[in-house]
């Protein structure tokens, strides 16, 4: 069995029994909606009680249970060629020089963590239409500077 | 003249004169910082008072000016090499597919604008290492499903 | 099931019935016929009440005819290699640098969506041979300069 | 002397003149806008009397002039990465298939040419926001089916 | 069924029965035998009449026979692996500069069709070694230069 | 100086002098028109005595007459992004596994060659609009099946 | 049946019943060992006799039989991710340009065949660790330079 | 100034003055030697004190030396097509798989930091041939768990 | 059978016993823990004794033995979308400069072998959050500088 | 001053002074023609005395010289698309998979060096053609199965 595979029969579930992600989330529940689905379809994994409780839900076998609580082999083909998700794509490849200019002048040189980050959308309503609103922080973490002695970092945070 | 040689002359004025963007963006004001770092970087255009001001604070000419009002060929080289703006990328390709499953749930079919969106980004102030919080919020552009007379949108805003 | 497997079966009952495109769009109506076939050919939804006229069209079951109201993940692989849709990508990626600098002198800085757009296409008879015509239309989106206050449009539409 | 060098000299003569694409097409006129922005950017040649014309106007040697006369290499770098082009990218890679099946079944195996065909675009005023209207129509280029005996094309027009 | 699946089955058939593409297009006939050959793996649409043929000749389901007469999803991976099909491409590729500046002195602006040419080979005895021998006429396509009053070709064939 | 460089000083030249490339074959002569005209767009070598005519015509110094007689680094930028050039390609893509299929059967396991093989192409007239006609013959290069003895091929032409 | 499934399956009986690459290549014989290789994994043909004696040893059937009779499609992923095939990718990335010059200023302009050619290795003992000992030769094929009047060589072999 | 010409200078210096890189980082000192070379070859930057000692040692203008103090744009083209560089790529390519398993078992799901990391290497006398000794370290970093109250961990460190 | 087919084989028998790698690395011994754990993943091959005892572990049949113990087609696609694995690759691509211009000045001109080397990791306890520490060694391998006369090398080891 | 420059520098003064490349590796001479050349064409270094030989005969600047001596960036861009090299860039392709099943079963798990390995070609005559013979030896290099025990090898040469 694949994660793949796994994912397929989850989704047919789903649309067999005509569930909205805002239903499962919430049967599930425990973490962001965006882990939950991120898991589902085989992009993060599941801690254990969360998978306990998805295998209840879908009616999984202890094993594809097991599969939900490995970590995946992440990341999906690039370019994206689905139009909403490149708009992501096109926003960083636009906007990412500035981000860097101005993420390393206020924080020195590092990155903001893409592992070490949470993320929360919600309807914003505007009488023009609609908006998406997008918080997220992810926590910077500054390159090292080792020192020639190994292993001993020779200046402190936020070297100039 | 190219756009990335008023880029390349713009930033060595910077370096020269030992400015930061956050006192550039000061003195150009009126829009967002991404807006105006991301212009003098070459990838946005600053509409003609600002780009006055870029040109005076610069010491431009008046040719370079206008080539600051000019919409650039916008986009850069992909995938990203660099480490902070590689992080952003990521971010979509692995959550790409948990985005699009929750916003068009809620939104309907549609995609979240990259043209129609804002950006906000500052400090966090946190125990265990400092964190950047982004804020954006960018207009829900629903697919119109127009009807079989041509132009005649036969279904409303979030047709299921 | 996958959206390609759904596809694949619906291209057999077309086959097996003998029928044209014309027939299927005529039958299930209410959108343009690019629309439905897109649908059918897994880039696009239909709404509820499209997929059910289709699934009775086809035989379909209620996860079917479920799947054909989801957003698919939409795109094809690029470059097309088939000579039809090349000849798209060849007008594109030759005009795309007229097209943009007029389209921005008259509009301002934005784009023309891909996604609130209509798109039609008749048949010109001519006597050097017949001729395809298209006409489109979509919606300007101009980029927004919003302030250094965030959310707060600085400019109005069309700024220089 | 390089194509590229031709089109950076037009665009530095355009932008100390301050000048727009509007202005200097009523000045060539005779063809299309789009044909003649076109060439001014590299991608299209000049018959000769509007290359002179052009030469008049932007003051170029009489080798440039010759030049704009030449046949380009065509063709910019695929994807593109600016949004106002990516769009016409994305409406072809998710149309593509549409398309390809609509237009074979009403005029047969064959193509529409993407060198016999004209493209106009104007502003339609819209309550909701300004749209930009193309209108193209391009010649329909139907495969042939030559003989066994070659060069005897053994079917006529739209053979099943 | 895709068309792969089909191709996969006239091969296994033809090796079954052992027989040569010769015999194949002879029984088939009327067009030529790149045509045929074209279309039996996948790349070419066989008309009415032949995909009969075909049909029988190679005990085809009805549906099948459909699927012959259906226009294929063109195009094959590039660049060709294979070194019979690599030296074709290595041609276009070493003499592509020098054919364009050829035809385009003799014709015009313009493209000789890969849609409505004639392709023909032979073989070609020697002494030092047979030789493949090629023929081959495809109509050349001028570019159009459309007028500014859209519609109105403003200049003839091979204008200069 | 590479030979990027001296193709274009000979482009400036022809331009300059208004030189068509039939008036520059005519003036070097001796071998085919592709091969002069691939040659000094850098993708060809001319033999000695032609590329002292060469030199003499285009007043070419010494050292750049000797160039014109090295083997250049053959090869250009693929797929083809010119329209011309990319009609030869597509011929290949499309049409490759019928030639293939064809030629094996005719010749059996090799290639054509595609340096021992001779290029023409001529205007033929035509009612419906003239075509470009092109005449080519590669030697047939069979894979040679050498024994186990190393260097003693255990079987002659053509073997099944 | 496709030629990678006929591979998988003579894979699966040399594994069933443990035959080294070398006995196979002494039952089968005729050729080197690396084209019978080449050949079981659908690189090469057999030639009949020897597709014949393939077949008896590995117990396929007529029509498998057959296949290892046909020429396959060829070529493997590039560049190869194996270390083993690496290397040698390596060596002609690296060597490659030196090769050229080498060996046109001994044999003129032309390429050594990888069609006509012939391979051969052993193991070399060695005191600090054995060595692969390769030897190939393949005939030099020089570049024809065809006369203007087309068909007639113009110049003899190595001309310079 | 480009940070590719600063480093061309760099290097151009070093060569003239017939200096090594650990004459160089002995100057400079005060982190490790990979971090030294790494911004002197474009990749890192240096601290303020390092950069002035720098610009001290090759002679550096005072804006040279704060091009120094930025933080570039790094990374380099890949695949990497240096033989030194690719066996490291390699490593990556054939090992990731067994690495992440082993990683992920002991540490949970998370990565090994490539921003905080160090990195050592020394030379290993051996008598079958030198070896280079590697040593390095980076900090885990979990995958958070964020909660569906935004921002609020669910989990601790380590989760299953 | 492919080697794909058994590693999901091994994936799944582990899942449904749930084991650890380290448990399975326990009951197989003998090497180290990657290469173990990357033969079960299909990039490293078992030698005899430990194929045996895996096939014993895992329950495999006797041609599943075997086909542990063959070498497969190593490598894995890139770049790679892992966020863990990306970590390794990216410290390639920023560090790979600095680290060949360090290694080259220490041994000369030359490679550390990714075939011949070994690496650890452990982990390493650490108050601002646990570290990977990875220590390797590979040996060096000069490039050799073979004489005029074949095969004698003409300079010892580090020659500069 | 790159490396690019000083080959063009040299390639100018071979083409200045009408030397061939047997004349240069005379002069310098002490090591393989291939190497002398690849160290002029970028790809190689020379040892100090080689160097210097190459400065006396090229009348280079004591600062060339080193350049010359040092270990350049190696590799070209792949694939190659000039057929000389590409033909071995074919055998590669082709034929790799042979080669790996007949060095394994010989060798055992491991490569033949790229780094390690000497190449000499010369002119067979032969009546049909004269024929490139090449004979490179490189050494094989086994995968070493290093213990549990880090560092101990578990298994000598040519494990099973």
């Amino acid at each position: 069995m694949t994660r793949a595979q796994l994912t397929e029969k989850i989704l047919d579930i789903k649309r067999e029994r005509n569930w909205t992600w805002k239903y499962i989330c919430g049967e599930i529940g425990g973490v962001s909606d965006t882990l939950i689905v991120g898991a589902l379809l085989g992009q993060m994994k599941l801690v254990k009680p969360l998978a306990a409780k998805a295998a209840t839900l879908f009616g999984l076998t202890e094993v594809e249970e097991r599969m939900l609580n490995e970590v995946p082999y992440r990341g999906t083909a690039m370019p994206p060629t689905d139009p909403l998700i490149y708009r992501f794509y096109e926003m960083v490849m636009v906007n990412g020089p500035a981000w860097k200019a101005l993420i390393e002048e206020e924080f020195g040189d590092g990155i903001m963590s893409a592992i070490d980050f949470d993320f929360h959308f919600e309807r914003m309503a505007h009488e023009k239409g609609d908006r998406v609103k997008i918080e997220m922080t992810g926590k910077f973490l500054p390159y090292k500077y080792y020192g020639a002695e190994q292993g001993i970092p020779a200046y402190g945070f936020k070297e100039e």
